[in-house]
């Protein structure tokens, strides 16, 4: 049994959802788990992670358009100082949430078939993002 | 240490929360781990896992009821090829999540007295889900 | 290769969020694990657990109303014979989760900067709640 972890850096173009599917199985391909199991955290609080479809783009619109309505701009927060944009942000991390854990089965992450990571960045500019990633198995 | 996974699956009978405490529990005890970390993943974007009261079934009505109301049919989805009950299936998804850990403390889940784990279905027809399961430990 | 897990005991004043970061920082440094993985599952169905902001307070004032807005009280609950906070507590419960795995690199959690553990009380009154918490690692 061992281990191995790292942290994956990741730009995003602004607000929307960058897939991380092939980023993770290549780092975990050159780590060469066969059974075991995969964790990410996200190290920000207006940025996410999520499991979701990864055929339809139109999911991805639908999905964040839904973000705006349940947390939206303009909602009279007391935290305002960083931009309209943040305290939305922070709201959807904690819906969303930062955290995935996927078993490893067979070498490859036991994702269903349409199902992609996704790395959510909920302010409007772009950002780089940190990801912890962390492997353990055999 | 040593681990151990399957593939799980569950026919739902529709919208609403099958119980699968039991099923994960007999599971557990069939590899036999005393200490360590169980895992799941619900390998769809329309199912999703959680963990909530296992007592007054009433909190699994008020709970549906709620997802109805965050995640309405006829919200004017650009993904609607799918049926009604389709991009409300995935937000659900995103609310709820695809990922639970419970440790295992003297052989058993350390779950609360109070909660069960429950696999959501979102859509409204039957579905067979597949659960990816975990146990790392000793 | 080793493990240990525990059970926190922590005592909420009430509806709102308690910093449990450095709790968890002490226990793990007991511990003395350089490498591995640590999970935290609140055992109980009206608290939760979540990664946010700990630096302005303001974000947690406007992250409990924000709550309080997508599950109200007199929500006309079906299950309402734990008091009107109870409903809207096991909701709140469901959408921001029971769960939070952080990886342990160089002998520390490899949180971000701004980002602190929380457990959520979402019931008005105080109450004693318990965290299983698990590491693995070396």
């Amino acid at each position: 049994m061992r281990q191995a972890s790292t942290i994956l850096s990741i730009d995003t173009p602004g607000r929307g959802f960058t897939d991380i599917t092939r980023a993770m199985a290549e780092w975990l391909a050159g780590v060469g788990i066969e059974e075991g199991l995969v964790t990410l955290l996200c190290r920000h609080t207006s940025a996410s992670l999520l499991i979701q479809e990864n055929a339809a783009r139109e999911v991805r619109v639908d999905l964040a358009n839904w973000l705006d309505r349940l947390a939206p701009e303009g909602g009279h927060y007391v935290h305002d100082d960083e931009g309209p944009d943040d305290m939305p942000a922070h709201l959807k991390t904690v819906l969303t949430g930062v955290n995935l854990q996927i078993p490893v089965i067979d070498g490859q992450m036991a994702l269903g078939t349409w199902q992609g990571i996704y790395l959510a960045e909920h302010r409007k500019r772009p950002h780089r993002r940190e990801i912890a990633v962390h492997v353990m198995g055999d």
